[in-house]
Order: structure tokens, then sequence, then C-alpha cells
């Protein structure tokens, strides 16, 4: 029987302690729609609504409590870091040739590849903007950096798909690369807005990246367990486009000889190959259960990063995020 | 008889007097490609040295020689404009589903179009990491916001093919956002880093604009005239994407009756239509002279442009390419 997800992990509750400057991050990002010309407000506009679960700007003004206060800059750089993410997300659903993300159609389904190849470039364009806002060019730098990173991480994954011999370390960084840089910049430059010494924004930075990752193996899990009504995106297109993530790569370690080859070879059809199949498959070599770990071992680290600021601020309000994400992981694995 | 291009005006030509300068840009190009992942510099390697005629580069090369003098802070703006420059061809050639780009497979050809839509960011990204070289905020501002702008322009061409309605204004304003805002900050902001004043800022910034404007008008009369081996990409996409330029918009507003309905219906048919049929009738109504005629409006305003500052700076350097071009021009209307 193909194993289904209970309950999805909602992030989202906890970030009620920044929830009024959530809403204030929110009024910015509509308020930059106007700042596109008038042709393709509407698009923006759409993109800004209905994508996007928050998570960046969220971080950016959880780290500003536990790092020392939070200051209009924190929301700038709450709305630039979600700008990028929306950025990535419409190309995403490009390259995943997505249909529906968190209950709506995607931009691509609604506009085509075309409008949304260019609208990620103007979203991406004028978050980069945004960052010049900042008297310091460092801002513009860290954030820079780290959207090359994001889409070097995601041409690796796409390098890599079919490639059954991907080892477990090299999923890693590459989902580091993808996710974990720009969670990484969210607390590290929220911090570094505060003035934290080099040593504490290491312990932020090291916080998001660890997060990030470990959200990013819970994310491949649903996308190979969930049902689309649940998740609210298009689900299950990693094995279509021959993703190997972390339960799958178990998986085929676990495997030999012409079970391994069965399995292989579902794998490589792609979209015609049986993913219910594989999926059951992955649950019974505990695949799932694998992923949880490494996903719990990841945010144990990224609690452990905080130790070394705990005594100094007010970093409880990161780690609920973790405790809890780490109770959820629980039931799933 | 389908009218031919007797000779390509080679506008690289009137590049001699920056050659080694720009030399060194080719060189800090290359040099670039190491700043990127392995797992994707070899991609990036292969933009840089196939794609991009250099022009943006000269301009502002030339730009910093007619505004006072070269010094290194332009060759990092020559090389950060080329490679914003780049970063659209490579989207573009996805949009256009092209092939061929000056003579070699595109990276949409070779890779396919996700690791093109991917590479197309990094490079954006790259590009404005590099922005942040500069101390001076302004210029990542400006070449952001005109990053924005040249997606702006190509997506407002997108939304209006096939739109038999566009007005010649509105075509002018497209090409001028797509094509003029990027050699308009070429030439505005390397006699920005010579220190000029505002007014002859704006000088050198319409020059930018009037002849980034003029040359796409030019090289929308390529696309529908030329022979690919002459030109080195994929030609006549346009009337096979319904994007309707300036010759197109004359002969159409030349026809009635039934004779507009019939030409209507061959253009709406897109890749199904006659397109020799079309650009047929596109020369017998006089749309190459009329586009010509325009380009050379604007070519005329680009040097007038330059008058007020040609007493106290060597603007020779740029008119000479004005002059030319106007030139060549004639022998195509």
């Amino acid at each position: 029987m193909k194993p289904t997800l209970k309950e999805k992990f909602r992030i989202q509750s906890y970030f009620d302690s920044v929830k009024p400057d959530l809403e204030r991050v929110d009024k910015k990002m509509t308020q930059q729609v106007k700042a596109f010309d008038p042709n393709i407000s509407g698009y923006v506009e759409y993109a800004v609504e209905h994508s996007g679960k928050r998570i960046r700007p969220a971080l950016v003004l959880l780290t500003a409590r536990a790092s020392g206060s939070c200051k209009e800059g924190h929301l700038d750089l709450a709305v630039i870091l979600e700008l990028v993410h929306l950025a990535t997300l419409v190309h995403d659903d490009i390259l995943d040739n997505a249909g529906i993300r968190r209950g709506m159609p995607t931009m691509r389904a609604k506009w085509g590849s075309e409008i949304s190849v260019l609208l990620g470039d103007c979203l991406f364009a004028h978050a980069l903007k945004l960052c010049t806002r900042f008297d310091d060019l460092h801002i513009a730098r860290m954030i820079s950096a780290a959207s090359n990173e994001v889409c070097t991480g995601e041409i690796i994954q796409t390098q890599r798909r079919f490639d059954l011999q991907i080892s477990m370390d090299e999923y890693l960084k590459t989902i580091r690369m993808k996710t974990g840089a720009l969670f990484r910049v969210s607390t590290e430059l929220s911090a570094y807005l505060n003035g934290l010494r080099d040593e504490d924004l290491e312990a932020f930075s090291d916080f998001g990246d660890q997060l990030g990752t470990a959200y990013q193996i819970y994310d491949d899990c649903l996308d190979l367990l969930g049902e689309e009504q649940q998740i609210g995106k298009t689900l299950g297109t990693d094995l279509v486009k021959g993703k190997l993530t972390l339960p799958v790569l178990h998986m085929l370690r676990q495997l030999s000889g012409e079970e391994r080859e069965k399995v292989s070879e579902n794998l490589l059809q792609g979209e015609s190959g049986d993913h219910f199949e594989i999926v059951n498959r992955v649950h019974e070599s505990g695949g799932f259960s694998f992923a949880v770990r490494k996903a719990k071992e990841l945010l144990a680290q990224a609690d452990k990063s905080l130790e070394s600021v705990e005594s100094k601020k007010e970093v409880d309000v990161l780690r609920n995020i973790t405790k809890a994400f780490g109770a959820h992981l629980g039931t799933l694995g």
C-alpha cells in the first residue's frame, strides 16, 4: 500500500510572534506591484498574491527578534528575499511544467512559458534594484551571490536527472545550494542588520542553512507522498522528471541484483514509470525514515548553531520552529 | 521577387579605436567564467565565447573616450553590461526557439530550455553581484532598473504578438525598452564614471537610447530580409512568432479592403504562413524604406544629442558610428 501523508507540517503556525510585521511585509510587497510597468503589473500582482509561503520573510523577522529588534530595513530585506524566491518559483514552474501551486494555476499555466521566463527576470531585477536602497553594498552582494547559488543548485539537479549514480553527499550539496542558500541569507543578513559580530552572524547563517536543507528534504518527501489537494501543488513531478531525492537514493542503496535492476528500469521510465510501485518500494526500504533521520540531524545541528549566541539573544523564536518541525518529522518517518 | 540584403552593417569596424580595451574586456569576461561553480562554468564559457557582438562594451569604451578617459571601472562596467546582455540572449533563444546564433548552436539547442533558463539567471545574478564592486550604488540601481526594462519590453512584445492593431508608437516604445535601455546605460554610466555633469549625462543617455532603438529597427529588418548564413542566427523567426515589426506595420497601413484581409490572414498563420509573399508585400509597400527613414531619423537625433557636449569632449568616436550606420541604411532602403 502506498504510504500516505497524515498531516502537513504547518510551518506558518510558528510565525505568529511576528504576524504583525509579516502583514507589513505583505503590504510592502503589494506596494511593489506598482513599481512595475502597467503592462506587467497584473502578472506581478498574481505572483505576489498566489505564490510563496513567506518562509524567508518570516525567518528574516524571527531572526531580527532573535538578534535584537526588527527595524524598517528588516522589512525591506524580507520583501527582497521573497521577490527573489518568487522569481525562482516562476522559473521552477516552467522547468517542472507545473500546472498548480498552492492550489492555484501557476503563471506558466495561465500565461505560458515565455511570459513566465521574462516575468521571473523582471521580479529578480526588481529585487536587486531594491537591494540598492541599503547604503551597504554587502546586502546586494550577498543576495546576488545567493541567487546565483540557488540557480546553480538547480542546474546541477537538472544535470543529474535520471542519474542513478548520484551520491547522497551530492544530493545534499545540491539542495543546500538550491534551498539552503536563500534561507541562509535570510537569517544571516537579518542578524547583520542588527550589527552582530562575525561569529554570531556565522551562527545565524548556519542555522538558516541547516533549516533550509532539512526543509528541502521534507519537501522532497512530500513530493513522493502527498496528494495534490493536500499540498496544493502538482505532485509527484520529481519522479517524472527523474529527480532522485533522498528517500529514493536510500532505497537504491538497499537493493541489489535483479531487484535493483527492475526498480532502476522503472525509475528511468520517468513519465511512463509506475510511481505507485516506486513509492511503495521506497517505503518498504525505509527510505522515508532515513530521510526523516537526516532532516532531524540537520535540525539538531541548526539548534546547536545557536548555542553560542543563546546566552545573549532571544533565540527561542527560532528554536521553536526546529523543535516543532523535528516533532512533526517523527510522525512521518 | 523577395528583396535580399546586399551587405550587413559591420558595426564592429567602428570599434577599432578601442580595440585594445575591448580585448581587455574579453579577457576579463573569460576570467569571470572561473567565478562560477565548476559544474556550470562550461556553459558560461560557451555563452561568453559564442554569444554577443560586444556592442554594449564597445559603447562603454567609446563613451569613456568621448567623455574623458577609459579607467578600470569602465572595463568592469563593460563586462557587467555584456553579461546582462548574454543573460537576455540565453533567455531570448528559449522564447524564440532559436537553434543558431552567430553561426553556432544556441545554448537552448545544445543543452535544452531548462539549463538555459537557469543559466540566464546565473549570468544575471553574477552580473549584479559584480555591480557591487563599485562603491557607488547608483551603478547597480541603474543596471538593475535597465534589466527590468529590457524584460518588460520583451513581455509587452510577447503580449502583442499577432496583434494587427499595434501602433507604430507602441512598437517604438517596446523596442526602446528592450534594446534602447541597455544601450542607454552603456553610454550614460560610462560618462557617469568620468564624473560628467547631469546635463551631459543626459546627452550621452539620449545618444545610447536613440542609437539602440535605431539598431533594433535595423535588426528587425534583417530578420525579414536576411539569409541565415549571412546573419549567423536563425532568421525569419519574427513572422513565425507573430512579432509585427516596423516594416510590416507600415505595409498594413498601406493596405485596405480585400488586400489587407488577405495579408492579415497570412500574417496570422504564423508558422504556416507564406513569408516569402509577406516580405515581398512589405517591400512593395515601401515598408523597408519607411523603417530605414525612421532609423535614420533616430540616428540624426542621436547625433544632435551630442551637440551640447561636442565643444568640450571628443564625441566623434561615437558620431562615426551613427554616420556610417546612416550611410549603410541608405543602401538598404
